[in-house]
């Protein structure tokens, strides 16, 4: 009878000393008695989630936590924003980041951001989408401020094409070009979504205001940066398992899609820093009665590391070893758990950074080591040594009695 | 603001333990308070240049401490070889290993090193340098004992080419061949070279004199081992820094140039084992206030290494740790400093081998570890694990904030 896995990670959990913590990480800072218990049961070891000193985005570094090498199946950030943005993306799908941009009535671009829209930008996002031109279908949806993106779906598109936006203003949208035969059809469509775009938005109601109160028109749109989703086989596919996800962020939940989990949306659980981290908990236990691997994403110290604020951090790794104390009581003894990070996101940097990750594996049958706590420091001299984030996924697998051999 | 980087490379620093030292390697054995002072603030680990088991040569150890993997841009060894004999070496560049060697007048080979010939063969060599041939440049330099460098450039040449040397005595020079027909011009302008050579050679002054004196005329010189040298892309290309290299060595200096590093002559600094260590890190100090990453090669490790002197290897062990006083006094809080080695020369196998090398890695917001000294043994267990010589340069450019998110 085969086990079960269940993945926690904390997102941005990672971090670097902090002065102002006496020389100690927000992770290291903090009460964690129930992530302690944990350490001193399982063992544990640091993660470069891709590659040492290699900078992950959310995007490949879960990609990389699921098992996959993102330099293989990370093609681009196009079809990774329409994730972001919680468009369903399909394999074979092309996506474009845009610009809500401003043209002149010569089609001259006369601002490449729209007088930074903020406002409203879903009102022309929902009257440009869902469209179709040569058979291809059309989506496009608003992302952050003056940000969106351009989704095409049909049989044999190809994101081999230039891009219409010019990177620069003063000059018109750049007719879109194939950069081979096969790619035609995808350029001949984002020219027509771009003329499409203008005919659409010059006269919006939403533009009209733009214009009444001297602010610019969002009148046309123009993508860049192609890129193809590929089939990333799913976890059916590739071990004959049922994956369930539970994540807040649009982009991690949509990257959970694509891998072949299931979403399990729990109420209260958001990608925001009064998430409830309890009912994540509680959702996984629950989930792991019908899954067998379960994924939980906790964004809220990545919140904390990108705002620099080293007592938010440790507030939320607080809350989230308060959390821990229902899996403490709870969690089934066929069950592997796995604490880690995505990647750190130190207070110092507010960012993303190549720094490794904690790591944590409990379960039945895990070699016991020396390390008596979960952070970075003690971590680092245990037992697992030093992995890569897609090595995390196998491991936990072989554990449970889930992997193939390689081999007679 | 970004931070700057200061990788010191103590060459063939790394050993094995030794019976007359009672079991510790010579760097275990030294005093170094200077060094296990950096290794105390640091984080510490150790470091398989290439990978665990393979010997790594000079060349191919820099390549990898300077982030490029050796298996995809080492092309051979003769352009490397040309830059150890201290010639320029452009990418496109094809570069042959050379002997001297004597051939009868029916230009039968009975001689491949010319009598081992170690005496004014810089004569001879400029007697062939700086030649043309169906518009290729034709340069030639001597190396050590019999042995010699030919480097031909113009654009379109390959390095697909037959041996002139037929690796044995009693024939003639073997007729260069092209592997395919983009290679013809190459082969030509070798064989031209070849019998160029024979014509330079055979009555030149020094050859009269061996003769005279009863030794083997080096009156031919047959290429082998045809290499290209690859573009490598810059430190300005791959990560927009400005990057310096202080080294004694020809090779190493040739590599340094090649990665896309300024060289910086110290006075006082060489190859040898009387080098100014001080200098070198004066030196380096100064360089940090106008590039960005600045690298340092200490040759005298390797050196007593490949003698075999224990003593000899302590000694300069304790002159380098000396010469740290300099960074423990003057090294800005904004650098950080790496040290390490690019191989291990055991003093008991007198050559290089694969054994890992010690890491220390010090600077603001680098996760300490519990390692408090600078040698193979302790930082074994140290926080940093167990890495490969390329992931260095990305870790220490992630932590000086230097790279790129891979992802969103």
């Amino acid at each position: 009878m085969a086990e079960k896995v269940l993945m926690v990670v904390c997102d941005g959990l990672g971090d670097r000393p902090v002065d102002a913590l006496d020389g100690r990480t927000p992770l290291e800072s903090a009460m964690r008695p129930n992530l302690n218990h944990f350490a001193k049961k399982g063992a544990c070891g640091i993660m470069d989630i891709i590659a040492p000193g290699v900078r992950p985005g959310s995007d490949t570094a879960h990609l990389s936590l699921f098992g996959h090498d993102p330099y293989k199946v990370y093609t681009g950030r196009g079809p990774f924003e329409a994730l972001g943005v919680g468009m369903e993306v399909r394999p074979g799908d092309v996506a474009f980041r845009c610009n809500f941009s401003t043209v002149d009535d010569k089609l001259n671009i006369t601002d490449r951001r729209a007088g930074r829209i903020r406002e409203r930008t879903e009102e022309l996002a929902r009257s440009l989408d869902n469209w179709e031109s040569s058979g291809v279908k059309v989506y496009f949806k608003e992302g952050t401020e003056h940000r969106g993106v351009l989704l095409l779906r049909a049989p044999g598109l190809s994101s081999e094409v230039t891009d219409a936006d010019p990177h620069k203003e003063g000059e018109k949208p750049h007719d879109v070009q194939p950069k081979n035969p096969g790619a035609a059809l995808t350029a001949k469509v984002v020219n027509d979504f771009v003329k499409h775009s203008y005919d659409v938005l010059k006269d919006h109601p939403v533009n009209k205001d733009r214009v009444k109160a001297g602010h610019k028109p969002a009148n046309i749109v123009l993508p860049r940066g192609a890129g193809i989703m590929p089939h990333i086989p799913s976890f059916m596919e590739r071990f004959n398992i049922r994956a369930a996800g539970i994540a807040g962020v649009a982009l991690v939940k949509g990257i959970c899609r694509v891998a072949g989990m299931d979403i399990i949306d729990v109420k209260g659980a958001t990608g925001g820093l009064g998430t409830d981290m309890n009912a994540k908990l509680d959702g996984a236990l629950k989930a792991l009665a019908t899954y067998d691997l379960v994924f939980v994403n906790i964004k809220a110290a990545d919140l904390c590391g990108h705002d620099g604020d080293h007592k938010g951090k440790m507030d939320v790794v607080l809350r989230i070893d308060r959390a821990f104390s229902i899996l403490k009581k709870d969690l089934p003894s066929d069950v592997y758990l796995a604490v880690t990070a995505d990647h750190s996101t130190p207070v110092s940097v507010k960012d993303h950074t190549g720094d490794p990750v904690p790591l944590l594996l409990y379960g039945k049958g895990v070699r016991p080591d020396s390390v008596k706590s979960f952070d970075e420091v003690a971590c680092a001299e245990g037992g697992l040594g030093r992995l890569r984030g897609f090595d995390l996924l196998p491991m936990m697998l072989d554990l449970a009695g889930r992997t193939e051999k390689f081999g007679a």
